[in-house]
């Protein structure tokens, strides 16, 4: 018999405890052992809760409890949750957590703590959640030089940009839609201006390239002036138009990164990701680009990978994840950046932009014009079309081969 | 210092070999210890090999090297491979491998020696080579009930069919250019008659389904009698044909499993699978659906998951991966099975097939008719279009989310 304790009795803590009652046998057999939910720590707890002789609004029934080897946090306090994990790994005892915040801002710190106290600190669900990402990175392709990541790891912003595709729709009305159906929060800035998804990209290039990236310097550039125009526009082109995750390693050893809207052609598997679906590719320089898609937000995927990491925990003899290295530079800027860009303009300006990109593709839609200009370095295009007196509606990135390659 | 010794010296081999030098330092930082390959053991030693000085054609010189810990098995041959696993896993060395026959053929038996010998037994490369898919569906899944998987684990039906698609040429030629360009065997019948496919998805079953399926019962039917038409006719009803290897659990507990062509929508994710690439997509209770995809053959893909494993295992402290499970039911029969059929026909028959299916959807190309039937229960769907005297020139199945939810 395992104990395990529950810290945070919100949306997905309730989605561990009932995971762990659902799948008990499974969880038992998998686990070689049984799995006990001995305590809950809730600020609010309810007199009607089914599982009322667990709740506890006092931490140290969890940390002064030596049957208790695993904690378990769920959380949004990040402040809260950095003091309940030091104090976790500190009393040795391992720590599982669905905070990206807390991962993303003491990741150096905590994992250090972890190692010097021979406990797990165990994430998976912090990023993508349901869909195994960190692990397959950390364990299947460690013998790889990973070159890049990209992904789309908001399932708020993509279910609001498949519904304008599909619909129509602005995407104020999207996101009202979204809202209305849990998948947006009352304050949705974190996720729709990007800041969400730095904090899960910053985790995975931290692993991914063995250097802690600092989530706050990831140049992040929200969905919020995407125009349904600019979608009609870009599908039109042969793209999809995703908020899209992205880091790749210079040849110079340098990390290029930032989360922002990005036009992705039809054929590529990550136009096909929609709704609240997330996807992560990962190129590496032996098993070459892998994809890991599914469910990347809510209670049950998240429960999912936070009971997986308690199992893998208590199966293992010895916890040697690796310790992020600090090793700082700062990253590229944003414009730093090789390939097409897409332009909505008014139609009078079709003919100024084909003079400056020959060779670009065109498409209207009503009074709008959607261009795709030849590749290039991204501050160049954007000073020629500035210099070529264009006014333009908007700019955004295009995905290019010779991006994810450079 | 860590210890390691090949068998087996073919293309996966030196592929293995290669990977521990190039990333040497990579492998070194994220298994905390030097990796050193020490012995190479093969049948035919060439004199102007660079590694020279590590080969050898007497096996005793690895086993009776208590140096050696890890022993990494690819080879072709069954037996031979069940013998160095076995004696490998006796003398208490690891044993990893990329031996898919090995661990669909042995894997009861083979993983009991190994937990009986506290020893590791992997196998990450032998099912979709550089995909990361066995370990997250042991590790990051484990507290799911799986109750379905589904994949593309062929990558040269793969290839032969997107040449087929793209080129609208017939199997025959495009085998042909798949054997040129070393994507096919000589004798290319394991592959495109679906054998292979059978001994993978066994592998993925006996796993996800924690019962061990024998392959040879797993019904196959291979890409020797898709044509070109029926490839054309799909694409104009909205599919991709695919060779489809699928397993799912069914609410009474037994295994429905089948390696097959089957249509896939345009809109479903593994449509996109083309090439030589593979992917796999499980059905968890828990995290919802998730899939992954990547190069599933070759030199370097493999080498990537197998020094995955030896990592892994370097840096584990105790090895308690499931043991296989015999617990003997027959599959069930492979027309037990509900969804719409595709049927090609002349277009003469499109009234019959209208008047047994008057929802169905029909398109024409040339002399040949594509008709997608109404979802039913396949034996009954078979014996109403042979009833009702229509001359089928081909009857293949399509996917349906009925099924997949069955």
């Amino acid at each position: 018999m395992k104990n395990i304790a529950l810290i945070g009795y919100g949306v997905v803590g309730h989605g561990v405890a009932d995971l762990l009652s659902k799948n008990a046998d499974i969880i038992a057999k998998r686990a070689g052992d049984q799995i006990r939910l001995k305590h809950i720590l809730t600020a609010r707890p309810r007199a009607d809760d089914p599982r009322q002789e667990l709740l506890t609004q006092n931490a140290d029934d969890i940390f002064g409890d030596c049957g208790v080897s695993v904690v378990v946090e769920c959380i949004n306090d990040l402040d809260a949750a950095y003091r309940y994990c030091r104090r976790s790994l500190s009393a040795g005892k391992h720590y599982v957590t669905s905070n990206k915040n807390l991962i993303a801002t003491y990741g150096v710190e905590l994992t250090e703590l972890a190692a010097r106290n021979s406990v797990a600190l165990m994430f998976e669900a912090s990023v993508a959640a349901g869909i195994p990402v960190l692990r397959p990175l950390c364990k299947c392709l460690s013998s790889n030089r990973v070159t890049g990541v990209m992904g789309i790891v908001n399932g708020t912003t993509n279910y609001i940009l498949t519904q304008m595709k599909r619909e129509g729709r602005a995407f104020d009305d999207a996101l009202r839609d979204a809202q209305r159906l849990g998948y947006a929060e009352t304050d949705p800035s974190a996720d729709v201006l990007g800041f969400d998804a730095c904090r899960k990209l910053a985790i995975l290039l931290s692993i991914a390239f063995d250097r802690y990236v600092r989530y706050k310097e990831i140049p992040a550039e929200g969905i919020t002036a995407v125009t349904s125009a600019d979608i009609t526009l870009a599908e039109r082109l042969g793209y999809s138009m995703k908020l899209i995750a992205m880091g790749r390693l210079t040849p110079s050893d340098r990390i290029y990164a930032r989360v922002s809207p990005l036009l992705i052609p039809h054929d590529h598997l990550l136009a096909s990701v929609d709704d609240v679906f997330n996807a992560v590719a990962v190129s590496a320089d032996t098993a070459g680009d892998v994809l890991f898609y599914g469910r990347g937000a809510g209670a049950e995927p998240s429960a999912s990978s936070i009971v997986g990491d308690v199992i893998d925990i208590v199966t293992s003899g010895r916890y040697n994840d690796p310790v992020w290295r600090e090793d700082y530079r700062p990253l590229l800027p944003a414009d730093e950046n090789v390939g097409p860009l897409f332009v909505r303009a008014s139609l009078p300006e079709r003919e100024k932009l084909l003079q400056l990109f020959p060779e670009g593709i065109a498409a209207a839609e009503g009074e709008n014009l959607g261009f795709i200009t030849t590749p290039g370095l991204e501050r160049k295009l954007r000073e020629d079309i500035q210099a070529a007196g264009i006014e333009t509606g908007a700019i955004w990135r295009v995905f290019s081969r010779a991006e994810d390659d450079a």
